[in-house]
């Protein structure tokens, strides 16, 4: 059994919270926030409180706020005995009081609201600063999830920097793809079969193979073609730059 | 029953082959082609050969090469009274014959070497000039797919330069993550989780609606960070201008 107090009441301490409950082998004993219309979702079922001076004691003390406010909230829990963990990509395990056993407990996942998230396959991503406490951290991840990996400040910091390309860029790129089907009252899910495919391919081929189309044939009408469609000035120099970086890539210049 | 025959020998008609070859209501009479080596692929189930004067005659002649070679194979086919019909995204139906019966049969997918489609979900696009040949390719089109869509050359042509940004572009993108992982000793299928569910959210949801991360919330210390950690040029210009594309979405300027 692990005791823990949930710092956060947004839409990840959510997530979380909902993924601990179903576990038997996890009690958690507070959720703790300054929203009180968002510490309603928890206060059936566990104690909620504002007041950060009324902090139980836990084993984990488990972060779950906005980057910018990690480093105030953990200043709050600088007494406690319990282990301190934050939950974010980009924020170093030194934000952290260092009067406190640190860690990081980072699920490598995107959370949408309302939406469940089956934490099994799920990448957490954790760090401590000895081997007892790695264990500790990892045995609260592996309850939930059967993919837990062990990840140092610095690499966790490029990988959030390579999840903002595959997650948030790519979802801009669908969105230009949807943009230029509306303009041309074309349904945007004809597109979805095509981009189910590209992902599917990266289970056994690295992208780089993978890699198709003019800007990889070094096909220059269609390519010149394609920009003089784009009306919409950042799309077309999105196009431009990306066609040039795959061009580069296969050792020739467009 | 539909009698055709397949003009090309590389990867597209491949697949289509594979595909007809299941249906009962398609007869394939030949596979016309240049090259001897790829059409041993066909030879031993049905009539291959290399002589554009001895094809034989057919309901539907079904282009399969090169944007660049569409013209001169329908060339060869201009005294034949069977429909004639190319498989390209970006060529338009004027590109073939007037003197024949023209239209459009385009399948909506990146086929790769060696994997087998399912050709059940992939989106087709027909286009020809009279109902009674809409009818015909649309017939032919639906004996392998459930997703038949009559879609315009103009259409085509847009749809084309959609589905290079959500394919050909995104893929350089989760090129860009796999070259930081691999520079961080991470290993890149610690990301195919948030790429899966990046993916299945276009299911319910315009990828406007479902944008996360730095540049939609402006965060400008966090953008300056991973710009900082960037050296590729080319990634730089990358997150600066998608991130930028980003912003003014939401009326926002970085």
């Amino acid at each position: 059994m692990i005791s823990i107090v949930i710092l956060g009441s947004g839409n990840v301490a959510k997530h979380l919270f909902d993924t601990f409950m179903e576990q038997k082998e996890v009690k958690i004993l507070q959720v703790i926030g300054r929203n009180k219309v968002n510490l309603s979702y928890f206060k059936n079922a566990v104690e909620v409180s504002t007041d950060f001076n009324k902090i139980k004691d836990a084993e984990i003390y488990l972060i779950a706020v906005s980057d910018d406010a990690i480093a105030e909230v953990a200043n709050a829990l600088e007494n406690k005995k319990g282990m301190v963990v934050h939950s974010s990509g980009s924020v170093p395990i030194t934000a952290l009081s260092h009067k406190n056993r640190r860690g990081v407990f980072y699920p490598l996942q995107s959370f949408s609201m309302g939406k469940t998230i089956d934490f099994k396959s799920v990448p957490i991503c954790i760090e401590a600063e000895n081997t007892a406490d790695v264990e500790l951290v990892g045995r609260l991840a592996r309850m939930i999830s059967n993919n837990v990996q062990e990840v140092s400040s610095k690499q966790r910091k490029s990988l959030h920097l390579a999840a903002v390309f595959v997650n948030n860029f790519t979802n801009h790129l669908f969105h230009i793809g949807h943009d230029i089907c509306e303009d041309h009252n074309l349904p945007f899910h004809i597109l979805l079969p095509l981009i189910k495919e590209t992902v599917q391919k990266l289970d056994y081929m690295a992208p780089l193979d993978a890699q198709t189309g003019p800007a990889r044939r070094n096909d220059i009408s269609t390519i010149e073609n394609h920009l003089n469609q784009l009306k919409n000035k950042n799309y077309k120099d999105i196009y431009a730059l990306i066609s040039k970086s795959i061009s580069e890539k296969y050792g020739k210049e467009l």
